[in-house]
């Protein structure tokens, strides 16, 4: 399976991408800028060597080609980025992973975006398209450093239970994640709104914290 | 330390009486009718003889005058209860666990109250009270289990340092349950709201979760 992402070259999503193609996913970096992202294609290779990951760099129409999208923009660019490639996106799963939070003080906040959510903006954006939320807890930077396990549960929701099931194929096949079904998009709001928590306790705490529910051990 | 519940007689106040009798606090009952309390009183002492729990009943008032007071009521109560007792509240840590979720359709999905979440609410309406918002992912009906531990992370934050402090401190008498300081009262929105995906894994999977996070495990 071909996975394009865009907005690739940020901190989500190269981190997102050098993951997924180590797990064996032919991954296409995606950038308004093609040189960018063959910039940091070329700095993942090198720096993975050891890993033979199968990365292309293109721009973003060329990255939305591929089977499943992920939208891995700052969140403000989130839904305009889906629908400059909407043709391409058209019948797709597409999957959202930013977070609306802002800065005020020492803390994060979230934001309430239009429609409630990131996810739900890009749905909005990009109607014919079957757009999850996914992967909103998962610290970015971690998800990078391909030596070391991640160890998460995702949440994904969509009002598509095709995308759910596509999304939780792809995340099932990252150890130590767990993918899990939270029911329909108007989810992601919540979803989303929680990455504020977990950037707070980063804070205090002086750590990387991640989400592991309880109760769910026979899954 | 005595610690007064309004709206004790619901699962979430009823579970959480018995719990924090359980461990040695002075518990007392409080509800619109004094004589629902003692109802809710004699039930939790019957069921659970051999702990000897400590537990008064009062109405909303009387249960106002203890030192530290949490507000159990259904969410669309909570702050006009706060409010009906401000003179008992004044200058007093309150502890706020109320979610503000509608059911539609089979799906659970968190409600915007006024001031962006309940807790607000009920800081501003008992504006000198020191609010915490707290236990809103422990699940209510395993927590007045008391011959079974609840494992759960427990988020906490206001904007008083010495609420947050006085409520890890009552939370951290309670085994298995691990409080964390998650910043000031702003993050109560993303905290409620997020309690609409913990039910909606329940449901999905047919179980009751509760929040852990990863990555603090030096606590």
């Amino acid at each position: 399976m071909r996975i394009g992402i865009l907005g690739a070259t940020g901190p989500a999503g190269s981190g997102l991408a050098a993951r997924l193609a180590s797990v064996g996913f032919d991954v296409v970096l995606g950038s308004r800028s093609k040189y960018k992202a063959m910039e940091v294609r070329d700095s993942l290779v090198t720096r993975w060597a050891d890993h033979d990951l199968e990365i292309e760099a293109s721009d973003s129409a060329g990255a939305a080609e591929a089977d499943v999208v992920v939208i891995a923009t700052p969140w403000d660019a989130a839904a305009s980025t889906a629908a400059s490639v909407s043709k391409q996106l058209d019948g797709k799963v597409v999957i959202s992973m930013a977070n609306a939070l802002a800065k005020v003080g020492h803390e994060f906040q979230p934001l309430v975006p239009p429609r409630g959510s990131v996810a739900a903006s890009v749905q909005a954006a990009v109607p014919r398209s079957l757009v999850a939320a996914a992967l909103h807890h998962v610290p970015a930077k971690e998800l990078g450093h391909l030596g070391e396990p991640v160890e998460s549960d995702v949440l994904v929701c969509s009002d598509h239970p095709e995308a759910t099931e596509v999304t939780i194929g792809i995340v099932s096949r990252i150890p130590d994640l767990r993918p899990l079904d939270a029911g329909q998009l108007s989810n992601a709001a919540p979803i989303e709104a929680f990455a504020a928590v977990l950037l707070q306790l980063n804070v205090r705490y002086k750590t990387r914290v991640a989400v592991r529910f309880t109760g769910l051990h026979d899954l």
